[in-house]
């Protein structure tokens, strides 16, 4: 038997896209003398949808791009398609999580997910009624195939689901063993640095407890603040790799069951660099998903948008990139020097606009009619949300989408500036602590030096205010970031006077992320959308 | 026996003020008699905490602030109190959504919530694991009580939960009718029009099912978007109502079982009335909640900042509201007459801060380095954005909350300027249509005229081009609207030409809501958290 990993980009609810998509890889693993052909989770909605299901006609626009799979398939071979189907009971929730066989001229079969993820950034309690492992069997080739969804092959004991759930029951301990001669598991499992160590052990656990091979299929390509890695891959009953698709993009890797042999592409193994592409590939889908060709962004001379525009270069291209310098009142001449060189070395455009005489004509207007008032935070913030005004102004005009440079240590303890710095219509590194921010600008000039070093070297400022540094208002980012870590990947208490300050400067901004743009996961817990928590009722320490 | 229902305001993760409260409550049950106290779903920790759960010391300074409690309880009275309680089994989710049964020198008793609503603005399947609603009883005085909390009471066939659960059991039906004498239900039920009318019915439908008096003890108060309304309850086993507490405050009512009667307040009944305090009661929790003081806001001379100005009056007194004209290039002289006259009206400080030398500057920057250009939606945008920076300005400088004044029509296709008329810490009216921010604003006038007449009857403009009507970009309100709830809270398959344009322009702006402010839900289907569409990937009619 000979089976095709294909690990396809879907977009979401797009469904012309994905249903030809679908049918190219499928002939393409006719071609190549495949069997079977199996596809991620969803992929033929894409992931992850949650409200799009409560619009009836999506789920229904999606089948009808399902029934025409169904009868453009190819003769002499089969597919294994996520999708997510109608619940046909009355009760429960309105769909199921599924997998759908297909093949020329014979009824399909679908087989449901049982364990439903309902935590961080998962939703699928909402919509979805679980399915029964169990019963997920099909007859090929005169071997029982067992297909399994994503989360079903999580509920292993010590790597058991998210560190909120634990699972009480492991649908596949409920399977006899010897009922069991391959198995497959369909998945959109969002990237996260060493995801793909703890998949390769799930995978393994699986396969040797049914002394079975296996393959797993994973999505890639990115949708909204989720990013899909791929590296789907195959093994057999030892859990030994056969087969292995690449990370980052799509791919179709073979598997041959009788020769105990598969294609193999290298994974992306260092760790910055897999930040990297990820990262790269998140912003990439965003922009184009959501129509768009172009980006731009803010250039300060600092290291967080030197990081932004060195990786909206690598996803775009530097011709759909450009840069605008801001000077404002505290800007030093460095910092556009620093900021001008950047753009040479990327290749980008780039234009100045001076903020000066709008910020000393709307200062004038407030000390006249509200004042007299003295320098302070309002006029700290008032430049950057000038800064904010003219960026969006280029959005209008150009129709090129603003690139946010906030960090995730910023973003932490607020220290950003609502409608100013956090204009944007997508954070590309807010999950990435400011030392990562360094490392991953070290990693960019490992060859030679793109960032101009300066920039790496200086220190961090918001140059808001005269003769400004980061550290006047924070804690050095070598004792804020571990906090930050361990306050919101670990979520352990609090326990110093620093610890708590953190903690205390995270509660009070919430009101900041709750309006902040889109953040691509690049860790184990981001801020966005997988974390929720309220504005009003914070639990504060004394 | 007699019960009182004590219809406490909790905040949010304040154990301090929460258990303050709850012991007063006692307190003043005990001096009226009472033998029970029932207080609302969650009352100690206030609801609804989402991931606040994740921080594990927060529900452990919960059960910290409950010691006290049991440590406290006077003698003679026995209260019943919504809790987050640890789950005992090492499987599953953490946490219980329970009623505690405390009293003096016993050991108390533990209820938890069966039904967990995961749909809408409720996350229960996040953090909580089931209990077992026919495990819920006590013996007291004789008589069987059962517990139930909240949704637990919801199954019903025909008014099963929300439209996207159907719930396949009723955990109700499976207890014996003739094990019943006393039903108790702890809610956080939040405000929608007419809810309290399926309140009733449902309750009603529960005591004639097990042919036993019944009390319903709800939440008031607000957080974050969602606003319980109270309106507590008890009825016999007809279902005929002998107990009323009032809506929209706190509340002892007070319900005497031998006697077959209670204590009695009216219930606010006018639609328009009901939905001016809800509003007003979200604005000011969220107000005091989250710290604050003082309000401000931009009045334009247009019905909905008139709107929201006069619900910030009602909340927070004119000596905390401050109003601002904003003044540009293509206000009317009308509109700041007409918004001057609200203020007098009103009785709040207003102040003029005029654009239009900012504007200038900053359009004339963006035409020397990157134009020559036309006037156009980067000008009208450059406009409210520049407002957007006054408002901010005066929130720093006076630590006052900015309120937004975006109503549900204008979110739901995108006529809003993010960063500029969308900056607000609160969008007061962005669940209500316009339709319905007319209608409000005349029952505002029932009795005189508050807000000048000429501001409801003059057509609706941005004033942000030469004559601009928003009927220029949008279907009339009258169209719109009809189509807007369809959509939203009917969830409706849009069929029109009319429908599938309106559906598509809200599709396309979901980048705007991504980054709106809390919204005050008012409906049964509001922007805001309750509603999670993604941005890449909407599906949109060809």
């Amino acid at each position: 038997m000979r089976i095709a990993l294909s690990q396809i980009n879907s977009h979401l609810g797009d469904f012309e896209t994905n249903s030809k998509k679908i049918l190219e890889q499928i002939q393409s693993a006719k071609d190549r003398h495949c069997d079977l052909v199996v596809f991620p989770e969803c992929a033929l909605m894409g992931y992850h949808p949650v409200d799009l299901l409560e619009q009836p006609y999506v789920v229904e626009a999606q089948l009808k791009a399902l029934k025409k799979i169904e009868t453009s398939i190819p003769d002499g071979i089969t597919a294994l398609v996520g999708i997510i189907a109608i619940n046909p009971n009355k009760v429960g929730k309105p769909f199921l999580n599924s997998a759908i066989l297909i093949s020329k001229n014979k009824p399909s079969k679908l087989f449901s997910k049982q364990l439903l993820p309902t935590y961080d950034v998962f939703d699928e309690g909402r919509h979805i009624e679980p399915g029964e492992t169990a019963k997920n069997f099909f007859k090929f080739k005169g071997q029982n195939v067992l297909v399994t969804i994503c989360e079903d092959i999580w509920a292993w004991p010590q790597r058991g689901g998210h560190r909120y759930q634990t699972y009480g029951k492991n649908p596949l301990t409920q399977i006899p063993k010897s009922k069991v001669d391959l198995v497959l598991n369909l998945s959109a499992s969002p990237y996260i640095p060493k995801k793909q160590k703890e998949r390769q052990l799930v995978v393994k656990q699986t396969a040797t407890h049914f002394n079975a091979p296996m393959v797993y299929v994973n999505m890639v390509g990115a949708q909204d603040e989720l990013i899909y890695d791929g590296g789907s891959f195959a093994v057999d009953s030892k859990g030994k790799i056969l087969a292995q698709a690449c990370h980052f993009e799509e791919d179709l890797a073979i598997l041959d069951l009788e020769k105990n042999e598969g294609s193999k592409k290298p994974l992306v193994t260092h760790e910055m660099e897999s930040i990297r592409q990820a990262a790269v590939l998140g912003l990439k889908d965003f922009v184009s998903k959501s129509g768009f060709e172009k980006v731009h962004l803010g250039l300060s001379g600092g290291i967080d948008s030197a990081l932004v525009a060195c990786l909206a270069v690598d996803a775009l291209g530097p011709q759909n990139v450009k840069a605008f310098l801001l000077p404002g009142p505290y800007t030093s001449p460095l910092s556009n020097q620093l900021a001008q060189k950047l753009c040479e070395n990327l290749g980008i455009e780039s234009h100045s606009l001076s903020i000066n005489t709008g910020f000393e004509v709307l200062a004038e207007e407030l000390n006249e009619k509200l004042g007299p008032l003295e320098f302070g935070l309002t006029h700290e913030n008032l430049q950057a949300r000038i800064r904010g005004n003219f960026l969006m102004a280029i959005s209008n005009l150009k129709g090129s989408l603003l690139l946010g440079t906030s960090n995730k240590s910023e973003l932490a303890v607020g220290y950003s500036t609502l409608y100013g710095d956090l204009c944007a219509g997508l954070l590309p590194i807010g999950d990435l602590l400011k030392t990562q921010v360094f490392e991953l600008a070290k990693h960019y000039n490992s060859e030679h030096e793109l960032i101009p070093l300066e920039i790496i070297t200086r220190p961090p400022t918001a140059e808001l205010r005269e003769n400004q540094k980061d550290e006047d208002s924070l804690p050095p980012y070598d004792q804020l970031d571990p906090v930050v870590y361990k306050i919101v990947e670990k979520v352990k208490t609090p326990k110093s006077d620093l610890e708590k300050r953190i903690y205390n400067m995270m509660m009070k901004s919430e009101f900041k992320r709750w309006q902040a743009a889109p953040i691509l996961k690049l860790s184990s817990h981001a801020f966005g959308r997988g974390r929720r928590l309220p504005i009003t009722g914070a639990y504060i320490y004394p």
